[in-house]
């Protein structure tokens, strides 16, 4: 039934991208393999990506969608098969912000992901298994580096806008760090140029939970199976930090599942049984490893300081930059230092902060707004007329 | 070194009470078992407790001190043989705010704990093995019900004052709720009349982590050992709630234990290093299944509506209650509404916002000023004169 309702609207929304296919780019193979922060190199390194829409005649309508932690290349529109659209769709489409009948959308699973991107769970060819932990530590920078290989690929110069919340910002500031030639702008929402001990301290409790699972056997768990109860508790946290103490009292409250106290250790609350059903979920769908690896290369990202923007250079990126006010993960204040400074440095940055309730899923979930900050801010970007500069919440 | 300097601080201080010998009252034997909440019953039943200072003529003068979750009956003073004092050491003693030379102060370890009262580690006399998950799940109501048994066994009456943070306040609020008449006065700190479905998620996530460890063996770990690195992780989750952003910025900030990137999966930053620390230390001293009862215990919880006063009793209790501007776990929102419900009962009810930047620690650590307002408070209590009524920082 659901599969049919699904179809129906495949055919008859005007606003998604329809049925869409992940594609996959390989590079670095042998002699050239991709250099990395740390030192070490990789390759072959495969990129899984999605694109939606059409490149203009001047190749100067390409915007790349960097995802977060748990996401992937599938952004917008529907999988053969799958009820679920992309992670995105809400916002990427036909007349929607990111507009697929103007645009060209890229979207590419990060390097160290589990989507069909290289990462720890691919084989390793030197062994002929899955790296697991010889998989190197990879950062956001090398992240980035690996897309710039695609967007290359693509044959983009530069591209119209890079955009992404939580670690896609991430992304999305890196990107102005280390080809700001290749960005006319940029969106980075809800996010940080560096993660607060704080933010360390949720990733690093993240990554004990999934190492004190026995099942995770120092990350050689493949021909065994998920660490699962250490990889379902890691995402129970996460799912905490992302809503908001308001979101959560008006979703859940104390509402009881049964009506009544069990006294004994089930589920008594509606909030603890969503909490174990995203973290059984999760285990389904995510890697433990690159959870790992994609949680470090997040507490080592730092574009604080002459990071984003080195001492005399002039970026003519122009930014658009949104936080949300419940959002206590990513904090508006980590947003403000952002726009501090771009200011300092004279870079064009409009700043809003969104009054959603819904914290750091706000970026995914309540987009009305959003969506027509970043709609005016490309149509801006794109034909280089526009009111948005002064529009402030 | 560190012995001697205690044990000569022991001789010169005035301030502590010096060395100090837990106690333990046994009662609810046989027929007269201790009736739970939940329609079971349990006995007999054991509370580990300290008393400082001595009851006056009048027995006027006792002040019952509630420990919040993972502490114990040791509030003050030092055992023989050990360096650390007990854990409200700087609120305790003769001239501190819970002065010694005045009053006579109790503390007890909750029932359900784990150090020296009856919980799930103790020898269920039907089986002679501990009671592991066959301990009946007890509440905040429980607790205080034992508590007001030891309190008849000493003699007491009425307690001047009740005090507590924390799961220690709920106690308080409790005391009020079940014997008011035997109640002067009450300190509630940093705590709430009931839990958010935050805090709930909180603390469903630190049961799941302890019982997602095989070594926890459905509570029957006893002859094998603690769950210990499930019951690290949940105690590392603790510890994130228990501070501020602010102090985790002021104690860690990002810096790094070696100086530089170990592109590993090592404790990279201080703060991964402290959390790290900090869960390896509570599995020596804490017992699993006693943090599964007592965070539900505080889950169960709930005052609010006609809880705490039911309709048409009258209360002439004195309330101060204090809370932290940058405590996250129990928002300031959560003190304000204990005192509107006082106030709107006609309670006489003081309210105080404290400005510390430790965050929930605060009550624990941060104390100048809660000192002085809990100190006035007391006087005005206990001699009927002061000025605290009007001292609102």
């Amino acid at each position: 039934m659901i599969a049919r309702i699904i179809e129906v609207e495949k055919n008859t929304m005007s606003q998604t991208v329809g049925v869409v296919k992940t594609e996959y780019f390989t590079f670095a193979q042998e002699s050239e393999k991709l250099m990395l922060e740390s030192g070490k190199s990789l390759g072959p390194v495969t990129l899984a990506y999605e694109t939606y829409g059409e490149l203009d005649a001047n190749k100067e309508n390409a915007i790349l969608i960097c995802h977060a932690l748990s996401a992937d290349a599938h952004a917008a529109g529907y999988h053969e098969e799958e009820s679920d659209p992309g992670w995105w769709e809400s916002m990427i489409g036909p007349g929607k912000a990111f507009d697929t009948d103007k645009y060209l959308i890229i979207c590419s699973n990060v390097l160290g992901g589990c989507k069909g991107s290289t990462g720890p769970s691919s084989i390793n060819p030197g062994k002929g298994k899955p790296y697991a932990l010889e998989f190197p530590v990879i950062t956001i920078a090398d992240m980035v580096n690996a897309q710039r290989h695609l967007v290359d690929h693509l044959g983009i110069e530069r591209l119209l806008s890079v955009a992404g919340g939580s670690m896609g910002g991430m992304q999305v500031l890196q990107w102005v760090a280390s080809f700001p030639e290749k960005v006319r702008s940029a969106i980075p929402i809800a996010t940080a140029l560096k993660h607060s001990p704080q933010q360390i301290a949720f990733d690093e409790v993240v990554r004990q939970a999934i190492m004190a699972d026995p099942d995770w056997r120092c990350g050689d768990y493949y021909e065994y199976g998920q660490p699962e109860r250490g990889l379902a508790v890691s995402r129970m946290i996460g799912h905490i930090t992302f809503m908001s103490e308001h979101s959560m009292e008006e979703k859940f409250s104390r509402k009881l599942r049964n009506g009544k106290y069990s006294y004994d250790f089930a589920a008594d609350f509606e909030v603890e049984n969503y909490l174990r059903y995203r973290g059984d979920k999760f285990v389904k769908r995510f890697d433990a490893n690159s959870y790992l690896y994609i949680t470090k290369a997040m507490d080592y990202f730092d574009l604080s300081g002459s990071g984003l923007i080195p001492l005399g250079r002039d970026i003519d990126t122009r930014f658009l930059i949104i936080s949300f006010k419940s959002d206590w993960l990513y904090p508006s204040y980590q947003s403000q230092e952002i726009v501090r400074l771009l200011k300092c440095n004279y870079v064009d940055a409009t700043y809003c902060e969104l009054p959603s309730t819904y914290g750091h899923d706000a970026f995914l979930v309540d987009i009305n707004e959003q969506q027509e900050l970043v709609r005016h801010f490309l149509d801006k970007t794109y034909n280089g007329y526009s009111v948005v500069s002064s529009y402030v919440l």
